[in-house]
């Protein structure tokens, strides 16, 4: 490629309504915008007590150890991971989906040796496998699950997982990337230990940040490791000499200082809303979008009780091509949409309605447009889709 | 904290003239103010091959194997080290400030074994000592050093040292996080192997990603290693599916969309200006600067042929409490000069002159709000030196 011929990057304005990003606020961007500082900068450092602030908000904690990871949720993950896991250790992963998956890579990538209980996709972690595998093998050093798995939209039971694991003496590891600040997630009162998000998710922040969050029992564990973190990036023990609230903050590594103003402004969007009221208007879109889905005739992979209100995989009909409406949507309407992951892959859409994108606006251009082009791609069109066959006439098949 | 009385940040203006982050230009924010798009959008995609385009331009590299880590400095350096070292790996470790250390850190976590080569802090890493050094530890797989030390002004003779690895059937590491638009970095004539650079220094970018390069050669090693990268966020043999070019991108980990706007920006900017010319600013201010700061009377670290012109390592004279000037600037000013790391601590200033930093501008204002609070800091004030008597009589001690 030439660089001469480059030009600025003009990026298209889209709906945001896959798994994530999802739709960021002008006001998050405007944040994200304003003039960069030193990340030791007197007014920065006063800003990162602020953030820590509302981050335990999000997570609805107390944990002193409550910081954004300086990279996306995989940095979270690994995070978390990494500081709890020694060489030799047993950790139970459950695996409902693509990021379970990932969770035991992390763990064999550490060296510790993963016990999986494995759940079909679609389907929650089952709390009596889990208690049969930590029953079957003492000295399990954590339970690892996602709360929210973003490969199929269902939500796991996150407070009986972490009392089974602390039960046995065990360390909960828990993924809230996908339901953090969608649905209810509470840190201390499930008693979980080492908990990480992503910013561009619920909380509708650009990505590239993973709040992390870890209960003291659980710190104290990092700090008296026998090894070394192996990760110097990514080890807490230097981390927390920067974000650790020490009157002398100490430089280990320059903080993303936009993205951070930016998760700042996005946590405040959140706060000023308020938590409940965040979590109620998940669950409200995410009704009517599933009555709207319904009367479309299409299908829901996951079982009503089980069911993520910001993450929603759809079964894609027989004889459709799920890529070829996906692609409509986006280059009509702008609507961004998610495929299937892994064993899902051209078996269902995901409909994120994750944050700022969950709005009725969003909600009501989205069922519209995908009925439209769902009819138009399924000759003939039917009988009574007056909105479908008009539009159909107006844009051309 | 009480989260409820938390307000919108607004950062204060600085003009940033430390190690790093530099002054972010206001294309640069604005760039990373658009709309966030999906990280698997069309016109997303198409960005990222201009942007891998535009850092072939700023390594002067051909190599395909050539991305922004989606991190920090340091995670840049991490994917290095722990991409090509594997357990039991020997590596020549050059150490003459801080971030050489921190090189032997990230051999010693990857379970490789770090043979270190030490100079003084505040001179280059010695190429006669290294050659000694891989003379008497045959099958070295890596030699890493730092081209542009950070902590203390010095440049190391980047082809000299990638040359002697090569004729020992050695990779190179190189650090060229503070040299990458600053100073020549020519990573194909030089044939050097595993490279990293960061956002946040001579490309004006804001901080938060690590553009890294790998050699054909480096990649093959990659690719064939015995154990997997303990690393599954910064696995290359993962990442490269995502930012290889191939027509279909596989997800890895969602891409920091604005903030890949923003390296976008500054690199085209860079491009605009042309990489010479971008060198021959930093070694002309430079030149200037350390003029002006010896007509103070104040002397530097590095000796002249070893000097980085971005980054000037300031002896702070006897007497002087380094910190009251550092704060004085930043209160009165909004200028942040950097402090001493580690055993430079309270000895020297380091005054960054870094991409758009690195202007007339900031180098006049620099010097005379630099003398005004010397002179006010040491009493009495010299004869003669009229700005800084009337400035302090403005001002007031």
């Amino acid at each position: 490629m030439l660089v001469n011929s480059i030009q600025s990057f003009s990026p298209p304005r889209r709906i945001l309504m896959g798994p994530g990003p999802s739709d960021v606020h002008p006001r998050v961007l405007a944040a994200m915008a304003r003039p960069t500082v030193g990340h030791l900068d007197p007014s920065f450092v006063a800003m990162m007590d602020e953030l820590k602030a509302l981050l335990q908000y999000a997570f609805q904690t107390a944990n002193p150890l409550t910081l954004p990871v300086s990279g996306p949720g995989s940095a979270g993950m690994e995070t978390c991971f990494a500081n709890l896991v020694e060489p030799g250790d047993k950790v139970v992963v459950c695996v409902n989906g693509v990021f379970g998956g990932r969770m035991k890579e992390n763990v064999e990538r550490c060296g510790g040796i993963a016990i999986v209980v494995e759940d079909a996709w679609g389907t929650p972690v089952d709390t009596a496998k889990v208690a049969a595998a930590l029953a079957a093998n003492p000295g399990v050093k954590a339970v690892a699950f996602v709360h929210a798995e973003t490969s199929t939209g269902v939500e796991s039971d996150a407070a009986a997982l972490c009392a089974l694991a602390r039960e046995h003496g065990a360390y909960s590891i828990v993924d809230v990337v996908t339901s953090l600040g969608g649905v209810p997630v509470r840190v201390d009162a499930w008693g979980a230990d080492a908990v990480y998000g992503g910013s561009q998710k619920c909380l509708s922040c650009t990505p590239g940040l993973a709040p992390v969050t870890f209960s003291p029992r659980a710190a104290a564990a990092v700090a008296a490791r026998k090894t070394k973190v192996q990760s110097w990036f990514l080890d807490l023990n230097l981390v927390m000499g920067y974000w650790g609230g020490a009157a002398k903050r100490a430089y280990h590594h320059t903080a993303p200082i936009n993205a951070l103003y930016a998760l700042h402004e996005s946590l405040l969007m959140l706060r000023e809303e308020g938590l409940e009221a965040a979590w109620e208007r998940h669950a409200r879109h995410h009704r009517a979008l599933v009555a709207g889905l319904e009367a479309m005739g299409l299908g829901m992979l996951v079982a009503p009780a089980h069911r993520l209100p910001q993450l929603n995989a759809v079964r894609v009909p027989d004889g459709v091509d799920e890529a070829a409406v996906r692609n409509r949507l986006l280059e009509r309407y702008g609507i961004e949409l998610g495929a299937g992951l892994g064993a899902l892959a051209g078996k269902v859409w995901r409909i994120g309605l994750m944050g700022q994108s969950c709005s009725a606006t969003n909600l009501t251009l989205c069922l519209s447009a995908l009925e439209t082009v769902l009819a138009e791609m399924t000759a003939p069109i039917r009988e009574g889709a007056a909105l479908p066959a008009a539009a159909a006439e107006l844009y051309g098949r």
